[in-house]
């Protein structure tokens, strides 16, 4: 019921249809997933970069072409200033930052991000318009291992979050493996990214064989790539079953080896063999990959790609930066949070303040009106001073035993009961423990002496 | 000089005017910065919140009028979707938010915030387009103990990072003590929006006393109010000098510190009375402020406002949520970091690693091409999945006295350096103290002997 003391409907004012608000608990699990994020590759040697949230819209346009703008938030200003787009992505700001400063940063280059990415697409599961994500690259580095140490650190941000091997399937494609076999069927080189656009939608499922057959016929093909293709697409891809590695077909299986390899064995090396598996059919959209493609999913498919990348060796270059190699790969914050609630993965509310130490140190309570009055706020205060997350009860009663729960609830690892300026019990909430500190020198106005002795008496957190 | 082989002059791929790129020198600082902005929020009881970063343009219109769009980034989508702008500050979201859900939320709410802003000014010094800010709230609490609340929050940050009190001007107004002063003389309650947004231009020295009175004159106001006022701008305000309350004028004195008197006692208790001091001239210039407002600057005024806040008792019921008083601050990146460099407070960049624990534990050297070829790689991905931060040097040389200067350079706590799947020493790059580590039994494929011996020697981090 809306009534005319109300200037506004509620209902203008929700967050814009695709964007979240977080409340709390939910920044709380974004957080421990940022947390997860940025420990895995900081222990990968990665270093932490950012760039502006909007760029000037030619940044995508320039590899994309103008297709690219309806699907991004693009703006312009007053007096003739060129339009900006929100970011889709982070790598063309990369490619940017790189180009920029090329010569004066010491290769490899390992860089990762967290931020917000925004695209204007319709909303649905697992696809929002404004989402989280986490980035992760080496640059300067042409070699198997550098895809090898990106995938690495991709399986094992997959592992601290609480995925099994058997929960997750990483799919290892190659663009040239794919472009041979489109040269091997007479589709010309400048027709190569047109028909992996219309081969990645053929293997996701988006169009049929007589659609591809449409597209790919302009494109010079002959007739027999399709039922190519479609066995392709049909063949199982088991875990762990290196499709192309014992092809029947033994000549096609050993170019193909020669391909995958070398990147086989820096896997391996780097302990992450297992999670992996050759998938030819994974193409990726994007049209700068020039090497290794590959996509991480939920092994029953149920949800949309947790995580994807490859190398895309001429970026840099495209920028006005020097020749520099590079691969890299982005994961969403939507879809992972989807597949960890699938699998009753996402610790509980109380665990997760515990893992990012968000548990208060102390929760003080009055014991009396005189307390409240003139101890609980200069203690409270002076706790925080001394570097103490503490907390108070805001509740009107003086039921001890009911205030004890509030601080429990609230996770705390002590309860401050105050009872005099120079009196007050701290008791321990896990081992129940209480002791009562007594100020050495009264003081009535100057908590000091107080403080200093409930602080002795709470340990520093684990 | 540019030649025909790169695609695009390298200028049209520069960040858009007044945003920046941050490379991991300036991003580790901004992680330092916002680190002791959220654990001074977290220790005084705050939890983190946060809000879609563009919001339909309405939720800024409708409290500032249509005067605030030329500021304000904003766009629209094909299909006849309602504008959106990027969020030039967060309290109308976090209105909305807690209009929201109001009913279900415990008061008082505490919560603070993080993330990027953008407003589409020219940029200058210590004005960007987008920037970072810090924002701390407490709603569903009228008392002035909320706003001495939030302010020892904002004192606290100040002094994490280095700041003391002989740095920091804390200036406290109140709206109804100038509104007073307008009812005076003569100006009608209606028009003291108006007029606030006057007096916070000719306090601020951006008009004079002649423009004063032409804007003031057609409100109502009598001509004494110029006198009056030029008498306020040119008062001294010597840090801690509590201006009204020792004024000649008795009477006026006494009402001021009816206003005054309760926040300045608030202060007390909490410890953060000495940083504040009460100047009328502060009215800030949001229309949407009821109370206290309070600006914090830099004693010299040699830079912007670092800060600012108020009470802002009407805005949750105007976004359609049941009456809720509200009082709140922010704090602006920018601004904050030049006063740090103006003062050479800002750590060194080994500190800031330190500090945000990014320095590695293990730099991992080998001392051989055989160990480089079949030992490196192994090791450290093996030191990461067991949760160390373990780099790696990627130079040619095996001179181990240039690799030690690269482990110190890079602040690792510990230097490994492998010369056989078996074999290793593990270095103290503090004390300088090396042992020699030998795999119990000998594995030429597998190091995880070799690696547990290597663990068990480093200790965990300080």
């Amino acid at each position: 019921m809306s009534t005319p003391s109300k200037p506004m409907p509620t209902d203008r004012f929700q967050p814009p249809r695709g964007t979240r608000d977080f409340y709390p608990i939910e920044m709380a699990r974004r957080l421990w997933l940022e947390d997860k994020w940025r420990r895995t590759a900081v222990r990968h040697g990665f270093d932490e970069i950012d760039g502006p949230t909007f760029e000037h819209l030619d940044l995508y346009t320039v590899k994309s072409g103008e297709g690219i703008v309806s699907e991004l938030f693009s703006f312009t200003r007053a007096g003739g200033e060129t339009p900006f787009a929100l970011r889709p992505e982070f790598t063309p700001t990369l490619a940017r930052m790189v180009a920029e400063k090329a010569n004066a940063l010491p290769k490899p280059i390992k860089w990762f991000s967290i931020g917000p990415y925004f695209r204007a697409e319709r909303p649905q599961r697992g696809r929002l318009r404004e989402f989280l994500q986490w980035n992760v690259d080496v640059l300067g580095d042409p070699s198997p291992e550098a895809d090898a140490e990106v995938i690495t650190c991709c399986v094992e941000a997959l592992k601290a979050l609480g995925l099994r091997e058997q929960d997750i399937s990483l799919r290892l494609g190659h663009r040239s493996s794919v472009t041979g076999v489109l040269t091997f069927f007479s589709v010309s080189e400048s027709q190569h990214q047109q028909a992996l656009l219309l081969l990645d939608k053929y293997f996701d499922g988006k169009i049929d064989d007589v659609a591809l057959g449409d597209g790919l016929r302009p494109l010079g093909a002959t007739d027999a790539i399709i039922p190519f293709m479609s066995q392709m697409k049909q063949r199982s891809t088991d875990h762990n079953f290196f499709y192309p590695l014992d092809d029947p077909d033994r000549e096609f299986a050993e170019s193909l080896s020669a391909v995958y390899g070398p990147l086989v064995r820096a896997l391996e090396a780097a302990g992450s063999r297992n999670w992996c598996h050759v998938d030819m059919r994974v193409v990726r959209g994007l049209a700068y990959y020039t090497g290794t493609v590959f996509e991480v999913h939920e092994t029953t498919g149920a949800e949309r790609a947790i995580a994807g990348g490859g190398r895309y060796d001429n970026l840099v270059e495209l920028f006005g930066g020097p020749p520099t190699p590079a691969v890299g790969f982005a994961m969403g914050d939507v879809v992972i949070s989807l597949v960890l609630q699938d699998k009753g993965l996402m610790p509980s509310d109380d665990q997760i303040a515990r893992d990012l130490g968000l548990a208060p140190d102390a929760f003080v309570i009055a014991a009396n009106d005189e307390a409240e009055r003139h101890v609980l706020r200069p203690v409270l205060a002076a706790l925080r001073r001394e570097g103490l997350h503490a907390r108070r009860s805001y509740r009107a009663t003086r039921n001890i035993g009911k205030l004890l729960q509030e601080a429990d609830k609230a996770g705390a690892r002590y309860a401050v009961i105050l009872e005099s300026p120079d009196r007050a019990q701290v008791k321990n909430l896990h081992s129940k423990e209480q002791v009562e500190v007594v100020a050495p020198a009264p003081a009535p106005h100057d908590p000091q002496g107080l403080v200093e002795g409930i602080v002795r008496h709470i340990l520093p957190p684990r």
